[in-house]
């Protein structure tokens, strides 16, 4: 089927994939005595005198922003607030449908970190937490480290922190298939981007060992010119100190997780890997290296970002469900132990009569996958005292 | 009833008067690439290429951001953003009912008005339209000049012209009752607030004579010390530079608008002026003089703000059809033109043998009403080159 072609038919057709819909009746006077003036002057003293109960008398407990800039949407790179809108309102729908999350897309028209950190600050008032999409790195980083300081409700950058909990839960199952610990056990990440960056600390902070290669190879201490984004990364990964491309650090790695291009990756590298080696190729459409491939050189799991081939690696089995465990608590914020806790618990979705070098991750149709999460990110999230409730 | 108790108790059971409701179904895989990855990259594209047809493939051409700083929100004054948001969902309640429109509330956490501007100029790309809501004159004026003039969809204060809108199809009814015509018609309006001064601007494009007084008394040149925003005022209005206070300006006036404060107009005041006097005394929710008062000291037609007494001057008349008319044409700006033309249509509402001096303005369910409106606003769009279709 040619998605793009029919996928274009149908956004002609919702022209919009999102539409509000009003609670109250609007029948009579009295309606909207009720839910506009006179009445409504009364909540909104209310939430004058205790700001907190926002959460009981608005919609506030229930809304998520989800805001880009446009400078990296999808695989088609920098094209623009507006040109992002349909992403943004399919992030919205898939909010709506599998977390019960009213989220609402705002596309910013500049590209200045500075501008988007003071907007968003501007607009929290509306909000219980705000989903960054689509944002460049190394821009992004420090866009999301900066409102996370100034908001006391979750930010969290969806392409860095969902697609590292879902990676991190299936490399949890990968290992049980293939009988290893954390400890031990050596990733090779290729793409220092949004993704590998969040991928890379959490795996580390997960127990495992690390490796990021950008387009001029491993990522160490010593190297030259690194970004201060990669400085950090350096001192955080590669303890060793290992250098040169893909293909040679790849060399006697236990996994392989690919968030750069397609084709980077060929069968022969793969080779090069410990026996029983775990391989995520997660660059959309086309992948580093394709699965079958993948399995022909030995690999013994693999998994990738297509929605056509088992072992999906996608952002849908994470933040429908961190964001409504934060939520439900009214978190100030998304801490890494809540979402390590999210990862342990999609991991443990699949039981041991299920797990298989096929299945190391749930369907994102799997009913469970949100409470389940959202049940273990509010725990944490309590347990931390950044809970509201 | 307890209008206030009572919306009390439903807010806490709305917890928001607004959801949101995807059109795409979202039940299959398919059903997943077809409204996001990887079909939705498909409609990005057509935008890059051609960002008009946002308006067909995102729901920008049916959005509108109903915005607010908080500094004047109902009759409650400056209570803050957060405060707001019940008056803001409720805004787009009506919105949506009313006109259809997708509406939704963004409190900014700022009454800076360049941050207001710059937040808001960032936000246009998600946005049909822009309904500025409860800002505190005379700031309104500033921010909403400065981004009609940023932006190229339309940008509209409804406290200022909403408000006018629909006091002039009560007036120019009201004219009908009292055998009058604007030409030699004299308007007295208390109060020069947001809402004063757009109906003193739009009355005088509309070809009666205005004087409008603040708490010091009539506006007029020679007057010391005025704002920048009343000496405008002054030079569209009060051609005979009468001075002095309320109760002075009023003697011998055809037409009294009050959009100020309780209680600041006696019956003795309404005796002075012309015989078949006009009252709309609008302040909320206690009127500067009750209906049943103007009225025994002499005066013909009397309206108020309230949704108990006949002749309710209500903006829920007036923004969902002009909203309606400008999104159905995608116009780049509301302008003055259109507003007029919505202000006839509204008062043309009201058939011969229906108006009187307790009907002069539609009923708020009149099915009509947005209909008509919309379709003038449209119309006049085109004429004056402001529509984009």
């Amino acid at each position: 089927m040619d998605y793009n072609q029919r996928s274009l038919e149908l956004h002609y057709k919702w022209r919009g994939k999102l539409s509000i819909k009003p609670k109250p009746p609007l029948l009579t006077k009295e309606d909207l005595a009720l839910a506009y003036t006179p009445g409504v002057a009364e909540p909104c003293r209310v939430i004058q005198r205790e700001p907190v109960k926002a959460y009981e008398l608005t919609g506030r407990w229930n809304t998520v922003a989800v805001v880009t800039d446009g400078s990296a949407v999808l695989g088609l790179g920098n094209i623009g607030a507006l040109a992002g809108l349909p992403v943004m309102e399919g992030k919205c729908v898939l909010f709506k449908d599998f977390g019960d999350v009213d989220a609402f897309p705002l596309c910013l028209d500049t590209q200045d970190p500075e501008e988007i950190v003071q907007t968003v600050r501007l607009l929290a008032p509306s909000f219980g937490g705000v989903n960054l999409e689509d944002i460049s790195a190394p821009r992004c980083f420090d866009i999301e480290k900066r409102l996370k300081e100034l908001l006391d409700i979750p930010v969290f950058h969806d392409d860095q922190h969902g697609t590292a909990l879902v990676v991190l839960a299936a490399i949890k199952n990968a290992l049980k298939i293939t009988g290893r610990e954390p400890a031990g056990t050596t990733v090779v990440i290729s793409g220092a981007g949004a993704a590998g960056t969040a991928i890379a600390r959490l795996l580390n902070a997960a127990g495992l060992t690390v490796i990021v290669c950008d387009r001029q190879g491993a990522i160490h201490k010593d190297r030259e010119g690194l970004s201060p984004a990669k400085v950090e990364l350096a001192a955080l990964t590669n303890p060793q100190g290992r250098s040169g491309p893909l293909s040679q650090v790849l060399v006697g790695a236990d996994i392989l997780v690919g968030v750069s291009g397609p084709g980077l990756v060929t069968g022969d590298m793969i080779k090069t890997m410990r026996p029983e080696a775990i391989v995520l190729a997660m660059a959309n459409p086309e992948p580093e290296i394709w699965p079958t491939e993948a399995l022909r050189a030995g690999a013994r799991v693999v998994g990738s970002g297509r929605s056509d081939l088992p072992n999906q690696i996608n952002n849908v089995l994470a933040f429908p469900g961190i964001f409504r465990g934060a939520l439900d608590v009214r978190a100030r914020d998304i801490s890494q132990a809540m979402i390590l806790a999210a990862a342990a618990a999609l991991a443990d979705l699949v039981g041991p009569y299920e797990l298989g070098p096929e299945r190391i991750v749930p369907s994102p149709f799997d009913i469970r996958v949100v409470p389940r999460l959202s049940q273990a990110v509010a725990e944490v999230a309590k347990r931390e005292g950044l809970a509201r409730v």
